[in-house]
């Protein structure tokens, strides 16, 4: 019954195969297609460097460029848009990915394990305590997903990161935006008073520090209020830029897991690791809450090269210790320069500034743009605002220069 | 009101942070944590393949070694349990991610739109007709938790790929399982009456060729049920192996899409590419599904990495062919050394073969574990067959010897 040498027999058919059919095909056809190859084929066969720079024409297309790059020739902008750190990945994870690539053939279940052992001796929680997706982003599509039931309201401050109602868009939540106090900081009396207006089961998200304005909101009374309130709400905390924050008002929300499964922490190896396209963020919270959110993640998270990067980079003190001190310069620097023009910035916890802008944010953007700089989107209501990316202490000078001839003609 | 010099008055707290408390740490004291070095850390700061060596005395951290690695000394078992490829990425995919390593920390939106671009070439379909997912595992995710309904049916055949079933058991699916028929093929006419036993939205899931047992179902009976059939259902066919598979019988479903919103179409570069630990799939459908989809999609996919691997593969025609060419040698190789022991196998179109064994499936197991092969793992309702990867050709030579072995043994 069964075609024993299938395998065998195959062989000889390498050849022999159908024409494509209005742009579908067979395997061999598939192949074949390559060869006598359209455009992209022919781009993508030389190295990486070659086709990105026909795309530079193209603004969307600047992402992948980091132009500090020696030897690069690119002269497009400066991103200062995406809160990526300006250094790169570490060498030391570098060198990890190339020493792990013989690997990267295999499904990545035991480099995750890797990772889960690093994290459990640096955070000190247990192994069950752990998820992983890819990014933080990953961590708040799954919470968006697991929390979902009818009744249930969504609140989060007004502005703050977008991601979690992004995801919970397709689910039946109720959206409740609360304004920052004047302060900037999460308003936690409004938070608890539109909590309490519903006994179905809501999502209470904290981005903090908040982006896109880098404060913080002191954590003690958010914890209090977590201690008090009942278990059926959940509290969603993103501490994307937690490694470089540092306030005696700020503590991680990591200890109060054990207590409260109510509650998820989000962190990520974008932001102080450089990872941002690499990929890997976690989730920690009590061992019931990961059994209940892991069918809503995505299978063999993380991926290897993620994996190889964090576990080189938890161990790498140094880069750590780079990444925070080159923030800070960048960001002394601004913080002078916006002084010095009088421009009026939110106190910055994080690898981004928010300053006032004169004008429209779309003209100042463009202005930007062709200064050399990415910088910002609207982060409404607060589009008399600019976030700005902190890049490398030189970029930082380079821009205060920028800003200053932007004063001379009025422009900020 | 605001702390205009922030980052400057910050940098002298460097030195100055609070003990950790329970093992929770602010950011400046996780640094510590590092320096004063836990186990882990340590470990991980030397080379990768150091700590790994360490780890293969436990079994399920042997997913990371691939032993036929050259001046590896690692002597447990060749994997050909999770349908790997043996080969490696593609060299050209290996150089392409070094290169694209100084971008890796930006997001990877750019990467991601080269990727496109490739596919929209190759395939022949438009830019808004793909999105893509931490390998092809994402993309059943997506479909599973868009087209959950009350009262939906989950219909797929036993045994087949389990991600499906997985992903959707969060989901008020019915869950439905529809036997092969004595040819080990999807049995479309009992799938058929279980569809038309519910109008409300129900999932129709084929992998073909199938997973576990390598076997096509002829394509055309689907594409005309799909043509019949009302739009409410959704067809979700899992293409992983779609580039090892050729066969008269066997189309891809691709073309459909055009004019059948309630058909995705699932493909990978784990298999044919290699890809595996760099996790990159994506989904094929109609513009309106790919925009009813996203809002189930993780952002930033593909990660960057995988995104310059995949462009880099796809030009790489010399590695493709390379690719099927050593499948189907070794896939020859192990049809000729069953057809010499008699051991009924089924036609395999993909990197597997099913074959009977003798005796329970975890003692079969633990046989091979011991003679030097991970191998299998139950699939039930056939506990009675193996399903055997295809590693080189070279393994599969040894392990027709270890099946010879086997076969005196009366084992085999």
């Amino acid at each position: 019954m069964f075609q024993r040498n299938m395998g065998g027999r195959r062989l000889p058919a390498v050849g022999a195969s159908s024409e494509p059919q209005g742009g579908h095909m067979k395997r061999r056809a598939f192949l074949r297609a390559g060869l006598t190859g359209a455009g992209v084929a022919g781009i993508a066969a030389a190295p990486l460097a070659a086709p990105l720079a026909g795309a530079t024409t193209a603004r969307g297309l600047d992402t992948l460029f980091n132009p500090r790059r020696p030897g690069r020739d690119y002269n497009g902008p400066v991103r200062l848009s995406s809160n990526e750190n300006p250094l790169g990945i570490a060498p030391s994870a570098r060198q990890a990915i190339i020493d792990g690539l013989d690997e990267a053939n295999r499904y990545p279940g035991a480099t995750g394990e890797l990772v889960r052992e690093a994290l459990v001796a640096r955070l000190g929680v247990k192994p069950g305590q752990l998820f992983f997706g890819s990014g933080s982003t990953e961590i708040l599509r799954i919470a968006s997903a697991a929390w979902a039931a009818p009744g249930g309201r969504l609140i989060y401050a007004e502005p703050t990161y977008e991601d979690v109602p992004r995801y919970s868009q397709p689910f039946a939540y109720d959206h409740v935006t609360v304004p920052l106090t004047s302060d900037y900081a999460h308003d936690i009396d409004r938070m608890r008073e539109e909590v309490a207006k519903s006994s179905a089961p809501s999502v209470i998200y904290f981005c903090n520090p908040n982006n896109p304005t880098g404060t913080l909101t002191a954590t003690g009374p958010i914890m209090d209020w977590i201690r008090d309130e009942g278990e059926q709400h959940l509290f969603l905390v993103d501490e994307a830029y937690f490694e470089l924050a540092d306030d005696p008002g700020y503590e991680t929300f990591v200890p109060l897991i054990e207590r409260h499964p109510n509650l998820i922490v989000a962190r990520t190896f974008s932001k102080v690791y450089a990872m941002a396209g690499i990929r890997l963020g976690y989730g920690i919270a009590h061992e019931a809450t990961v059994q209940r959110v892991l069918p809503f993640a995505t299978r063999n998270a993380p991926n290897h090269v993620a994996g190889v990067a964090a576990v080189a980079s938890l161990a790498d003190d140094e880069f750590f210790a780079k990444s925070v001190k080159t923030n800070d310069e960048a960001k002394a620097i601004m913080y002078d320069a916006l002084a010095q023009l009088d421009i009026e910035v939110l106190p910055s916890h994080t690898n981004f500034v928010m300053h006032r802008i004169k004008g429209e944010l779309a003209t100042y953007n463009e202005r930007m743009f062709e200064a050399g700089f990415n910088v910002g989107r609207p982060f409404p209501p607060m589009t008399d605002w600019s976030r700005l990316s902190m890049g490398l202490p030189s970029d930082m000078e380079k821009l205060a220069e920028v800003m200053t001839d932007f004063r001379k003609k009025d422009w900020i």
